[in-house]
């Protein structure tokens, strides 16, 4: 028998049969947030009984909460034939084995990414079925951490990762893909990075940006490329695996503390900011590095494991005319570092001196980074840059603002001491800081055209 | 005779003759921030008689605290040879009449640009001998409006330029030029779109990223680009002039709502995101406009100036585990607006929802924008953004979060009814909103260049 509520539970269930309305079918929703149109969407085993999800005419799937629904109508039907064939994920001896972790959502599934909900596939098996591809990357086995969407991640999904990581490479895993969602993907990578130092095989952490049932996904593909840069790249870092810039042509590989999303739809989102992305990956070529040294793969077990996070930092974003009492909040609730994202070369204005001297005053512990994102904070050039470093803010170099708050976190997790501080800060773990920014890191990287090359070396500073 | 410690005065040249230091000097200052070499530099006229100006070997010209100064020492002499010859700025009755407003620091001078520092030329004589090509490009006068580092530019200036740009425009101007540091150079062009809006004559702001010493300086060139776009251009809008991004063949002219600073350093530093460029300039083809539509130059001296600004705004840029009390303690404040960059299509935490249930509560006015800078806050597609919207948070599309920073103050400046706040927000004034962003205005826009742009439309989305 067809279950025509397929997947549906409890609340969401009752909604869907008092209104008659099928999955599959398609139905026009009034709600107190107004009208939805789409097709309802079967749900995959979770434990969510208070969303319908809807798919609509712009190919995204929405949640429709039943308790904002005043009625549902089906006007039409059509049941979607595609589904995960179930199968057992074979084993090939010579293959690397590789273990996904994941983090929330689903990947690889036949329907949206992120909320959850249809068909995911997470189990070796269904992964098997939706990108059958992966069978000949390696042996691949999953296990699910947490179900916790992007936006909420934070230090205690960052632990509770680095201590699965260790125990995964104890264990002898070849290398390792976490599963997560797009939007503070990159804050998770650089906490990785702090967090598990001088691993012996990658950790590749990807996602995706686009729907597994939309003809552009780019799930399966980034997917692909995570299992063959965990199996089989010589780079053991932690990476960031995602869409390239031009083409599906390859993926690139970012390393965790330099990589920032700068688009909020497009695939190609994720973007290596002051210098080059660490590797391309795709299916015929392999990984071809970019970055001439990296830390390569070794055969031993050895890794440090540092699961620390102090909570108390804060990001504060300098906008023109800020007022002290944006600083004087935070000391006053007891933080204990801030990460300034200055104007130019590092500054604020005059008004928050007095704030930043009672911070001091107080240890918290300041350090500027600029929100141009490209580019050092230089602040011995200008007056207002030398008065702030003699006010204890200490220049951050070039490292991003959210990388520079993950890693003040992780700092105070350990120290309190201001030296230490600024020493751990300024002693980059893997590339957070770096000499310098090559020319072709500024704003796209492209490697391979040649015209585009040399444009890009015509490009002056 | 020759002035020996030329343009310094009061405890800065008691502090030059106590240690026998002469303007030209290479010398070693000893002071409490540590040790400093260079050449002393000669001072403009300037009420500041506590800094010694230093150029350094990097280039940079630095001012020296004199009170932190320990000891100094004169260890050679070269004098430098240029000096700006001060001539009366040719009138020319068939060019078009152009004036300059200067908000701080010197424009066009021989020496650092931002520190107002040695031999600045500003006055039309004085700029008409450091650039003799102002002179045929326009016929120029000149006003200081303040003097104000870039980075304590804040509402009282955007106010008083508002309403000097308003008074020029009635006297019959043919252009205006705004001398800005570069730091917060575009959020004043945002304020003035607002505040100056429907101009009949190009209101154009323009600064310099390298010091008008250094043979790489952009500051003459960016000058010359902005008194032939005040001049000329049929584009009268509040435009941002600076240099393009792959040469000094040309300039960039952005719209005042849509750019932004990419890099601390470079002089190819200020883009337009979500869009192209609105034109290129140079003195050899003129303007030539990129965005097919604009506002174009009127005989008629109509101007709407509306100088307000609420100052009770803010930015709050999320991070990972952000907690309640950051906004909280902006309500308590007493906040009215709070811009947030969210994550992806415009998300934060699930700890904030009770911080911004109050918040709306209170009356606080909140809008989404996006810290991937590119894209837009698109709060339909997941459960997290339909929850933020239901609590009261308005998705400002793809404002910049800077623009929307801006935007706020001045809609609050005019009214705090809820529903006329959101209906002034979300109605673009110039293309602060667009419906949709080209592919080639993702990260890099560079037009003319063929092989480059076939790679831009190949660059898939």
């Amino acid at each position: 028998m067809e279950d025509i509520f397929q997947g549906y539970k409890g609340r969401a269930l009752e909604v869907l049969k008092k209104f008659n309305v099928r999955v599959w079918g398609k139905a026009i929703i009034d709600t107190s947030r107004g009208e939805f149109q789409g097709t309802v969407l079967p749900r995959a085993e979770n434990d969510d009984d208070t969303h319908i999800v809807l798919k609509i005419a712009t190919g995204y799937n929405i949640g429709i909460d039943i308790f904002t629904i005043k009625s549902m109508k089906e006007v039409g039907y059509y049941k979607a034939t595609y589904k995960i064939p179930e199968k057992e994920f074979p084993y090939t001896p010579n293959l690397p084995n590789v273990k996904l972790l994941g983090t929330g959502g689903t990947i690889a599934s036949r329907l949206d990414y992120r909320t959850g909900a249809v068909i995911p596939a997470f189990s070796p098996g269904e992964l098997y079925g939706a990108v059958p591809e992966l069978a000949d990357i390696c042996n691949l086995t999953t296990e699910k951490l947490f179900a916790v969407f992007s936006e909420n991640m934070g230090p205690e999904q960052y632990k509770a990762l680095a201590v699965a990581i260790g125990k995964e490479i104890e264990n002898g895993i070849d290398g390792i893909i976490i599963g997560h969602g797009t939007d503070t993907l990159s804050h998770t990578a650089a906490a990785l990075t702090f967090m598990v130092q001088n691993p012996p095989v990658p950790i590749v952490l990807v996602g995706s940006q686009r729907s597994s049932d939309r003809p552009s996904s780019d799930a399966a593909l980034n997917l692909m490329h995570a299992a063959y840069t965990a199996g089989h790249s010589d780079i053991a870092e932690v990476m960031v695996c995602m869409f390239g810039p031009t083409s599906d042509e390859y993926g690139f590989l970012h390393r965790g503390t330099r990589v920032r999303k700068m688009h909020s739809s497009y695939r190609s989102t994720f973007r290596t900011i002051g210098d080059t992305p660490l590797a391309t990956v795709n299916l015929k070529d392999g990984i071809k590095p970019i970055k001439e040294t990296y830390n390569h793969r070794r055969k031993d077990r050895k890794v440090k494991v540092l699961p620390y996070f102090e909570e108390k930092v804060s990001i504060v974003y300098y906008y023109p005319n800020m007022q002290p009492d944006i600083i004087d909040s935070l000391v006053d609730n007891g933080y204990r570092g801030i990460i300034i994202a200055g104007t130019g070369l590092g500054h604020v204005n005059k008004p928050l001196y007095s704030a930043i001297e009672r911070a001091k005053k107080k240890g918290v512990h300041m350090f500027m980074t600029v929100q141009t994102l490209w580019g050092y904070a230089h602040m011995y050039v200008y007056d207002t840059g030398r008065d702030l470093m003699a006010k204890g803010i200490i220049p951050a170099e070039n490292m991003l603002p959210e990388t520079a708050y993950i890693k003040l976190g992780w700092v105070l997790g350990q120290t309190d001491d201001p030296e230490e501080v600024k020493r751990l800060m300024l002693t980059p773990i893997n590339d957070e800081i770096t000499l310098r920014e090559p020319y072709n890191g500024y704003l796209i990287y492209q490697g391979g055209v040649p015209e585009v090359e040399e444009f890009i070396r015509k490009f002056r500073k």
